[in-house]
């Protein structure tokens, strides 16, 4: 699997429509990374014109070292989970970055690395809610790039869940990491 | 009531410990100005090896304008629900900056203009619940402010009141509002 080295900065998107989860996705990666991974992490919303129109996104950059500037320039990894996010967002990513995107939401990708999978559609056979999609989508971030530890996603993950429902999240969880595994690698 | 112009750019701390709400706090007064007051925005959490230790804090930078950086460098306004907080952010207060603390929480303050509210005793006895503390402290900090506007607030946070809570969540809001009103205004 395409695992990119976690020394030095990562930076990344999670981008889609609200209501998808994009927020609270990028904060469980955050939290993931510095408190279970020990590393530094910021994690931002920026919120213009295009919030009032339904968008959404979360930005998260990962360093062993400290964080000077927390804004996402070019994306190591974007998550798109619409349309507009893939187009809006494919344009800056750094050219041997990966995208991953929900293969029912969005038809055209320009860019060459790009895993398509059906994150939404895993959410719900899953755990019969369409609400775990976003961590499905962690589990396809994480397997896919190693950009924190598994461990760690998935103690995030259980410490940000609703009480009652950690089991299902681990499992939304699991089933983003297998359908990585058995995914066409992009090159 | 002390009122800050919200034209030009207005950063604003909440911090606390984890549990408190700070972060959902940081998103609905973000969503709050950009969504339903048309302004810009940007929300951050930065997390280094304080985090581990249980410190929680939210960034919001809110602008008429373009936002170019979105760190806090010094605050025109601070929530401190935590003494730790309040030790570690009061020394970047901008002078006319206003500090807003849980009086049951924090004991010594260093900066002046400080408003000393019993933040999460009033959650407990508007709504039965604790967890409702960060609405209450947006009630006040919009309310001590007008950072954003009344009605922006109230929307933002039904937006992301859990499904059938948007009634306690409102009466957490106007207690905060209400305590302001109430308050010592610091000169």
């Amino acid at each position: 699997m395409s695992t990119k080295p976690t020394v030095g900065r990562v930076e990344i998107r999670i981008a889609g429509e609200g209501g998808q989860g994009v927020i609270l996705a990028g904060i469980i990666l955050a939290e993931a990374a510095a408190i279970y991974d020990h590393k530094n992490a910021v994690q931002t919303q920026s919120y213009g014109p295009e919030a009032r129109g339904g968008a959404s996104k979360s930005e998260v950059v990962i360093s062993s070292e400290e964080i000077d500037h927390p804004e996402v320039l070019s994306s190591d990894i974007l998550v798109a989970l619409s349309q507009e996010a893939a187009d809006r967002f494919s344009a800056s990513m750094k050219k041997d970055g990966l995208m991953i995107v929900d293969e029912e939401k969005v038809g055209r990708v320009i860019f060459m690395r790009t895993m398509r999978l059906p994150i939404t559609r895993l959410a719900v056979e899953t755990t019969g809610r369409e609400i775990t999609t976003n961590v499905v989508a962690l589990g396809a971030l994480v397997g896919a790039t190693g950009v924190v530890t598994r461990e760690a996603i998935e103690k995030a993950v259980c410490a940000r869940a609703p009480r009652g429902t950690a089991e299902i999240n681990l499992k939304a969880l699991a089933a983003g990491f297998s359908a990585v595994e058995k995914a066409h690698i992009p090159r």
